[in-house]
C-alpha cells in the first residue's frame, strides 16, 4: 500500500510545493489512504478522485493556521485574536494540572466569559511549522558508507545536531530534522514555538467525553470533544494571520474535507520480521504493562475523592492507549492482514533484487538483517518494558535532571537527541512546570512500579538492584518520595543551574537514587543504540532507496508526530448488514442516555440536560469522515476545499486502529466534531455566544 | 444445552400444570433459554433466577391471551371488544391482499376511526390453545414395534388422523396432534378458531418497517412494528375473557418479562450429521432458491408503480428470509458452536451406550442411520428444492386442487396429513380467499420459475418434462395463466365441491398441468416418506427416548410452531467495546433520520415528521430482552411477572439468529416495540387516541 508503479527521485531542495504538487497516483494506495507530508500531497489522486487542484497558498495557509500541542495532539488557529480549536481531551492534561479540589475544571468545566478571565497554562507549549527544507543529501554525506554501523549511526546524530543547532541559531524557531521514509529522507523543519497560553474554555468532562471508555473509539458518538485555548504574545493576545474561517454550515454527507495535524506514529513500512515482533512480544508485553498500570491508577483513585479527582487524566490516558494498542493488537493477528503485508514484502524483495539500480540491489539481505537485530532486540525486551519509571513524576524528574546535567557537558553533536540545543527551551519549561505533583501519588506508583519489576525482572536484575537497593518496595518507595525536595520548581532550576556539579554535591534522596541507576541505563541504552539502532537505521535506508528506485515517491512516510495532511470525504459505512449514519445528532445525545437510563457513562452532564429546551436537537454533533489519521491527529481541524472550518478531529473508530499497520479503506473513519455542533454548544449550553461570535467571526 | 441430570419419565397424561410446575432446573441451558411448552414451564429456574413464581391462573389466562396467526406470526388479545395486537409485518400480507392502487393501505397506513369503518381481512384465520392432551401413548401404542419404518411411520400418521378426527368431531374444535422432542411426545392441543378479523389499525410501513432490509434483524431500532385487528363474531366484535391489560410505563431495565407465541421452527435437537447436512446443502441451497426468487420479485416491480405496489409484501417476506436464514447459515458455520454440538451429542452416545436402561441402548446405532438417511435425502435435494412453484399463486392453487380432491377420496386416516378433516375448514378458508391475483404477476414469475428449474434440473428431469411438455418458458407460462379460471373463487369452490370428477373432467389448462406433474411429485413425496421421514421419526424418537432416560424431561422441545412460553429480562448487551442500549426513543428515530439526511430507507413517514412537535421525544419506542424467541414469534406479547403488556415482539437481534440452533446467552436479544412507544404513536402520530384509550382500559 506503500508504492507506486512510476519511479521519481526524491527531491533534494528545500520544500517547493509546485513541484510536489505534479506527483503522480500511487495504485497501491487503498481509498483515502495517506498522511501527506506538504511537500508532496498527492495532487493527481485528489484531481483523479476528486476533481480538487489545491492551489500552493491554500496549502501555505492551511499549515500556517495548523498547530501541534508538544504534549500530543493537534490544533487549528480560529481567529485573528490568537483563539486556539483542539480536543478536550488534548486539553485534559492542562486543566488536571489548573484544577484544585476547589475548581476543579476537569469535572465542571472552565469558561472565561471575557479575557480577563482567560487563564495561564503552566506548561502547555504548541508550535507552527514555518519551513521546512530538505536536508536528506547533507545528512547522507556525512555518513562514511564505509564505516561500521554503529559509527555511522553516530556520524549521523552528530549531523542531525549540527543542522539544528546551527538553524536556531539562525532564525531563532525551534528546529528539528525529521527522518522519513525509514531514512530515505531528512527534512529540517522549522517551528515557531507559543508557550504564554491561556485556557479559554473547555465543557464538562460528562460531556466531553461522553460514553466514557466503553464509547472512545466507537462510533455513533455523541462527545462535546472541543476546548478553546488563546496564545499570548508579551502578555497579549497574539495576532494571528493564518487562522481558519468558519463554515457556515459545517460538513455535508459527500463532502471532500481534509485533515491538517499530527499523526503520532505508523510502522506501515516495517518488514514483516519487525511486525511479527511486534505483534508477539512488543504489543503484548505494553498492553500487559498499560494493564497493571490501569490497576495501579484505580487503586490509587478508590483512596478518596481527592484522589479520584487527581487520577482523572491518568486513568483516561491509560485507557485510551490501552484500547488503541489493544485495537492495532487486534489488527496485526488478523491472519489476511498478515498476508497482505507479506505479499507487499515478497513482491519489493523480488524487484529489488532484479532491479537495475545498485542502490536497489544493495538492499537484497536488509530485511534479513533486519530480523536479526529485531529477534536481538527481543532479549531485552523485558528489561526495555520494566526498567522505567515514567509514570512516577518525581521519579522521572530525578533521572531527568541527572541524565540532562551529564549530556550537556558534552558538545551538542555526540549528545542524546532529547538533549540538543534546539530542544533544550521546550524541554526546560516542561521541567519546570509550575504544575501540582502529588507526593502521595508517587509514593503509591513507585511502590507499585518497584513490586512489579521485581516480580517482572526478579531481584537480582541491574536495575532492580540499583532501585531498590536490597529494600522493600514500600520503604523505598517511602524514603525516595518523603524524602525529595524536587517537589519544589525552584530546586530543579538550582541543580541544573548548577550542572553535574551541583548534582554529584545533592544528598536529595530521589537525586542519589537516579545517579545510581544512570550506569545501567546507559549501558542498556548504548546496546540499544549500537545492536540494534544502527542496524534498524543502516539497513532501514537501504530498503528506503530500494523502495523509492522501484516505486518512486508516490506516497508518503510513516507518521512522526509532524504536520501531515489526509484527505477523505464525510461518509457513513456499512455494518453487519446496515449502515451507520455519517452524522449523530443532539436527538442522539439524549437517545442514548434515555436508552440507557442514564446510568453512568452515559448520563447527561447537569447543564447539558438542563439545556435540552434550548437546544435545536436537529444540529449535528459528531460526524465521520473516510481521514487517515491517527493518535497525534486529535485536535486537528477539518476543513472543506475553500479551507473552511467543519470539524474537528477526535478519533477514529475501532475499525481506524489497525491504521498502525494498514488502512482498511472499507470501514476506517475519522470521528469528528462537528462545526454545527460546537457553536450551538457554546451557545445553548454554555452561555459562551460572545466566543461564538469571535469563532464564527462576528467580532 | 437440552439436558438435565434429573432423570423423570414424560407424564402420560392430561396436561396438569400443577405436575409440570414441579420440574427441576436443567443445567445444560444456557442463560435464559427456552422456548416452554406450557405444560412443562421451568418453574425452579424462574425460582432460582428471578425469585418468580408463576401461580396456574396466571399461566392459563396468558395461554387463553395469546393467539396464533396461522400464515406465521403471534398475537394477544388486549380488549374485552376482540381486539389483537400483532405485528405490522405479520399483517402485511393483509393489508396487501385488501390494498388497491388507490387505497394502498401498506403505504399509507390504515386508521378505522370508529368500528363502521372497520375492515374484513379476506383470509386471515387465528387460533387460541384451548387445550393440550397428553396423546403420546396412544400414538405409540397403535405402531408395531416390529414392523418396518415405512410401515411404522404409516401406522403413527394414521393413529395422529384418528385422533384428530375424533377430536374435532366431540368438540368443534380445531384439533391438531403435536410432535414434541423428535418423537419424544405427541400432544392433542385444540384451538378456537377465528375467521372473521377485521382490520382496526395498521401504521405506514415507512414508520413500521423503519431503516427497511438493512435494519430489519438489527438494533438499536425504531419501528412501530404494529398493527391492531378486531375478532368479530357473528358479525359483531367478539367478547373476549381473556385479555392482557396494559401496562402503565412498560417494560423496564432488567425487569423480568415474558413471551407467549408461536416459535415456528428450531433444530437444536438434530443430530450433527443433520446439521453438517443443513450447513453444507440444505441452507445454501434455500439460500440459493430464495436469492434467485428475490430477483425475479424485483425484476417484476421494476414494471411499473402498480407492479411495485403489489409485489411489496412478497419481497418483504424473501428479504426477511433471506436475513433471517443467511444469520442461521453464519451461525452454523461458527466452528466453535459445532464443536459444542458434537460434543454434546458424543457425550448423549457414549451414555445412550452406557444406560442400564434398555431404551437409551437400542439408540445405540440411530445417529449412524439418521446420518445415512440424511446422505439419502442429499441425493434429492435439487429436485426437492427446485420441483416447486410455490410462488405463483395460479400454480399453486391448481396444484392444491388436483392433490385435495385426490385425497378426499381416501379415509381419513391415509390421507397425507395436510389434508384431514381436521385441517379442511382452514384449508378451504385460504383456497376460496377473495383476495385479489394477478395473473400478470404469476406469468412473470411462472416463467421464470420454468427458466430456473430448465436450467438447474435440465430438460430431461421428469418434473421439468412434465411441467413444460417441451414448449418454451414463456409460451407455457403464457398459456396456462392466461386460460386458466381458477382467479375465480367461484370456479376454485365448483371443482372442490366437484371432488375428484370434477378436477378429471376439466379443460382449464393449470388443471390439466397440475394433473401431470401429479405422478411425479407423488412418486417423490413417496420416496421421502418411506426413505426419509420414516427413518428420521423411528430413530430420532429412540434418541428422544434415551435422552429422556438419561436427562429427563426439563428441558423443552424443538419449536414447533405452537404455543410456547420464553422468559427472560429486559437488558442491553456488550457490542464491540460498547454498550447496546436497552432502550431507545423517538429522539432516536429523528437522529437516526437526519444522520442519514432522511435518505430512503432512513427517511421518515411524512406523518411521523409532521408531529415531531406533538411527539414526547423521550418516549420509549423499542427495547431489547433476552427472551429466546424465533420467526413464528412476530407479533408475540411481551407480558411483566403481573401479565401485563409490556411490549410487542418483532424481531431478533443478528445475535440471535443461530437460534435455529444454539442460544447465544451473552448476545441473544428479542426485539420489541415499547408499549409505551405503540399508545404515544397513536395518540400523538395517528390521531387513534379512541383507540388507545380502549388499549389501555379507559373505554
Amino acid at each position: 500500500m506503500s508504492t507506486s508503479a512510476k519511479s521519481r527521485k526524491p527531491a533534494a531542495r528545500a520544500a517547493v510545493m509546485a513541484a510536489a504538487l505534479t506527483v503522480a497516483a500511487a495504485p497501491h494506495l487503498r481509498g483515502d489512504e495517506g498522511m501527506w507530508t506538504f511537500d508532496n500531497l498527492p495532487v493527481q489522486l485528489l484531481k483523479d478522485r476528486y476533481g480538487f487542484e489545491p492551489k500552493q497558498d491554500w496549502v501555505d495557509h492551511l499549515r500556517l493556521s495548523s498547530v501541534r500541542f508538544n504534549d500530543g495532539g493537534s490544533g487549528a488557529f480560529v481567529s485573528k485574536n490568537g483563539l486556539v480549536l483542539t480536543n478536550h481531551h488534548v486539553a485534559l492534561g492542562q486543566l488536571q494540572k489548573m484544577s484544585t479540589p476547589k475548581n476543579d475544571y476537569v469535572k465542571n468545566g472552565f469558561f472565561a466569559k471575557s479575557a480577563k478571565d482567560e487563564i495561564k497554562c503552566p506548561d502547555l507549549e504548541v508550535n507552527v511549522l514555518v519551513s521546512m527544507e530538505n536536508v536528506t543529501d547533507a545528512v547522507l554525506k556525512a555518513i562514511d558508507p564505509r564505516a561500521a554501523d554503529k559509527v555511522k549511526n553516530e556520524q549521523r546524530k552528530a549531523e542531525i545536531s549540527r543542522i539544528t543547532k546551527k538553524s536556531t541559531e539562525l532564525t531563532g524557531f525551534r528546529s528539528d530534522v525529521v527522518e522519513l521514509y525509514q531514512g530515505g529522507e531528512y527534512w529540517l523543519y522549522r517551528y515557531k514555538k507559543y508557550t504564554d497560553m491561556r485556557l479559554v474554555m473547555a465543557p464538562e468532562i460528562q460531556a466531553a467525553f461522553y460514553g466514557g471508555d466503553p464509547d472512545n473509539f466507537t462510533y455513533p458518538r455523541f462527545a462535546l470533544d472541543f476546548a478553546f485555548f488563546r496564545v499570548y504574545e508579551n502578555g497579549k493576545p497574539a495576532r494571528i494571520e493564518h487562522f481558519l474561517t468558519w463554515s457556515k454550515d459545517g460538513a455535508a454527507d459527500g463532502e471532500l474535507v481534509f485533515v491538517t495535524g499530527h499523526p503520532g506514529r505508523t510502522d506501515r513500512l516495517d518488514t514483516v520480521a519487525q511486525l511479527e515482533y511486534a505483534r508477539d512480544l512488543g504489543l503484548p508485553l505494553y498492553l500487559k504493562l498499560a494493564n497493571k498500570l490501569r490497576e495501579d491508577f484505580y487503586a490509587y483513585a478508590k483512596l478518596g475523592a481527592e484522589q479520584e479527582r487527581r487520577s482523572k487524566d491518568r486513568i483516561f490516558g491509560i485507557e485510551n492507549a490501552l484500547k488503541a494498542v489493544g485495537g492495532e493488537y487486534e489488527g496485526l493477528k488478523d491472519a489476511a492482514l498478515f498476508k497482505s503485508l507479506r505479499d507487499r514484502e515478497d513482491a519489493l524483495r523480488k524487484a529489488a533484487a532484479a532491479s537495475s539500480d545498485e542502490a536497489a540491489r544493495a538492499a537484497a539481505d536488509s530485511w534479513d538483517k533486519i530480523a536479526a537485530a529485531t529477534k536481538k532486540a527481543g532479549e531485552r525486551r523485558l528489561q526495555s518494558t520494566y526498567r522505567r519509571y515514567d509514570a512516577v513524576k518525581l521519579a522521572s524528574i530525578a533521572n531527568q535532571i541527572v541524565r540532562m546535567t551529564a549530556e550537556l557537558e558534552k558538545p551538542n553533536d555526540k549528545r542524546w537527541e532529547e538533549f540538543r540545543e534546539s530542544n533544550l527551551e521546550s524541554l526546560k519549561f516542561r521541567l519546570f512546570s509550575p504544575a501540582p505533583i502529588y507526593p502521595d501519588m508517587d509514593e503509591f506508583l513507585l511502590t507499585r512500579a518497584f513490586e512489579t519489576a521485581l516480580k517482572e525482572l526478579g531481584k537480582y536484575d541491574a536495575f532492580v538492584e540499583a532501585a531498590l537497593d536490597g529494600k522493600e518496595p514500600a520503604a523505598k518507595a517511602k524514603e525516595l518520595i518523603s524524602g525529595t525536595t524536587l517537589a519544589d520548581v525552584a530546586e530543579r532550576k538550582r541543580l541544573i543551574e548548577g550542572g553535574r556539579k551541583a548534582v554529584e554535591a545533592s544528598t536529595d534522596p530521589l537525586i542519589v537514587w537516579a545517579r545510581g541507576l544512570e550506569p545501567v541505563y546507559r549501558a542498556q541504552r548504548k546496546w540499544n543504540e549500537d545492536e540494534i539502532e544502527s542496524v534498524l537505521t543502516a539497513e532501514g535506508n537501504r530498503i528506503a532507496k530500494a523502495r523509492f528506485a522501484i516505486y518512486g515517491k508516490s506516497t508518503y512516510p510513516d507518521a512522526t508526530f509532524t504536520l501531515r495532511m489526509s484527505y477523505g470525504k464525510v461518509a457513513g459505512y456499512e455494518l453487519g448488514t446496515t449502515f451507520v449514519a455519517p452524522f449523530t445528532t443532539y436527538h442522539g445525545l439524549f437517545d442514548r442516555a434515555i436508552g440507557h437510563g442514564e446510568k453512568h457513562p452515559f448520563d447527561l452532564a447537569p447543564r447539558v440536560k438542563a439545556a435540552k429546551k434550548d437546544l435545536t436537537l436537529e444540529t449535528k454533533v459528531n460526524f465521520v469522515t473516510t481521514n487517515d489519521i491517527i493518535g497525534g491527529n486529535s485536535g486537528s481541524p477539518i476543513v472543506n476545499a475553500k479551507g473552511e472550518y467543519v470539524g474537528l478531529v477526535f478519533d477514529g473508530n475501532i475499525q481506524s486502529l489497525v491504521g498502525r499497520y494498514a488502512y482498511d479503506d472499507a470501514r476506517n473513519r475519522t470521528v469528528a466534531v462537528h462545526s454545527s455542533g460546537i457553536i450551538e454548544a457554546m451557545r445553548s449550553i454554555y452561555g459562551m455566544g460572545k466566543l461564538a461570535d469571535e469563532v464564527v467571526g462576528k467580532r
